[in-house]
């Protein structure tokens, strides 16, 4: 199964959230299966971000937003996280701060993009700006709706730069929603992420879903595609992110550069430094 | 063998590397052993640093230092890199920029430290002003001299502030380091990292060693110590840093926060939630 053709969202592709499937397990018999597929992801995605580091020529941008307990978290300590951390950062986006507020809503987001050869993780991201910011009422529609727009410029800056941008959405039902709700209140040390806000989110369930599909229609384009990732399994929405992250990667190609110094003179350096060696011991 | 005793350099403590082992395999019989322990600890550095993040109280700073080819980068993948990236940083430490260069040498330092409950790694730090800079006489010593104090202020403004500073030397010989410069001579995909500067930095081996010393003798504090790693054996590398990290968590001792919540009203919500839901479908 090619999941990477299979979730992405084309451009101007009306999406109905509601009748894209979340439970399912696709192609795996069993959740082995699909474990076993993200295990030997994770090596192809570590080998190939080493070469892109070394490379310093692309750069790798994955934006995860969902509802709360829909697995950003898990999916990142059990399949992003893997990569090598001294080319990898993840960057959490929350309620903005005064400095940033004074700012266009792209400028804190612009300062963690990820520089050549590096890989970032945005934990939430600009799409809140078009997400709660609308559920919520947090700025007039006159504001809002004009940043579909603005964002696809955005993102068309760093892609020209040579950042491929991946976007995924988590999708749960609001009946796994719960249930993962229920798994905290009964593990003590998990009783710091309560919150009765949770519970008042569920409340606008339907209008997200529609913030969510004008997002998707509107900002999926060729170059920084989204992808609804079914998510009530954990094991098969890990299976699905680590499939189109490693095919991507694999798709950049990064090469290591060809090597810019002499060969021979270091391999004559180094057995001076071993003669040298000899005579003092 | 309490490794963070054994290879902590005390306050004012004169140490000469040139007596110091690096080939040890310390208690262990079988590398297999090491690397038991180093795979333990890698999970209690895991659950603490988890109970560090939520307690949002105290920091970890974690400095690395050594040669060329010691061993920094291995030490991040294997056991330092292993903490949950939402909660952890690396930091590489390169030449200065102009920028940089325009500030004081502490000012590009302090914007890298940990904030509450996170863990920052740098690779190589502040300690290049004391050690390639003298070595190199990139300044005069008028400069670099006082630099010892300077790095001692910095420092205990860090740990007022509740974060913990680790500082870690990874001791190998010059027959191990030579060995490895062989490896990447014979290994295509390691030909990028080779460099001629490599074996120009081994004339200066003494003159860092006596920097490095002058640096553990002045700059290994009660609050943020030094300690000297046994480093030929990467196993071995890997057991002692992992334990050192893994004990200091546990004196630490970061606490889940009392929940703030009324766990009762959550329980409510839930049920409401849950009642609901069976509702509709």
């Amino acid at each position: 199964m090619n999941f990477e053709s299979e979730y992405r969202i084309r451009p101007n592709q009306q999406v109905s959230l509601d009748t894209i499937e979340t439970r399912t397990r696709g192609p795996f018999e069993r959740k082995s299966d699909g474990k076993a597929v993200t295990e030997e992801n994770v090596k192809v995605i570590r080998d190939l971000q080493y070469r892109m580091f070394v490379e310093r020529e692309q750069s790798l941008l994955i934006v995860l937003q969902a509802p709360d307990a829909a697995g950003k978290d898990g999916l990142i300590r059990k399949v992003l996280g893997k990569m090598n951390p001294q080319g990898c950062r993840t960057y959490p986006f929350k309620v903005p701060n005064e400095t940033e507020l004074a700012h266009d809503f792209l400028w804190r987001i612009h300062h963690c993009t990820p520089s050549k050869g590096k890989v970032a993780i945005f934990n939430r991201s600009h799409y809140e700006d078009v997400l709660v910011v609308r559920v919520e009422n947090l700025v007039p529609k006159s504001v809002w709706s004009k940043r579909f727009e603005l964002i696809n410029d955005f993102e068309r800056i760093l892609t020209a730069n040579g950042t491929r941008v991946l976007k995924f959405y988590l999708h749960i039902s609001p009946e796994e929603q719960l249930e993962r709700f229920k798994e905290r209140l009964d593990n003590p040390d998990k009783h710091w992420k309560l919150n009765a806000g949770d519970y008042e989110s569920r409340r606008h369930w339907d209008a997200f879903h529609r913030a969510y599909e004008e997002v998707f229609q509107k900002c999926s384009t060729e170059d920084a595609p989204w992808y609804v990732v079914p998510a009530d399994r954990k094991w098969y929405r890990n299976a699905v992110v680590s499939s189109i992250v490693a095919k991507t990667l694999r798709d950049m190609a990064p090469q290591l550069p060809p090597v810019d110094v002499d060969l021979d003179e270091i391999r004559q350096l180094y057995h001076q430094a071993h003669a040298r060696q000899q005579e003092s011991s």
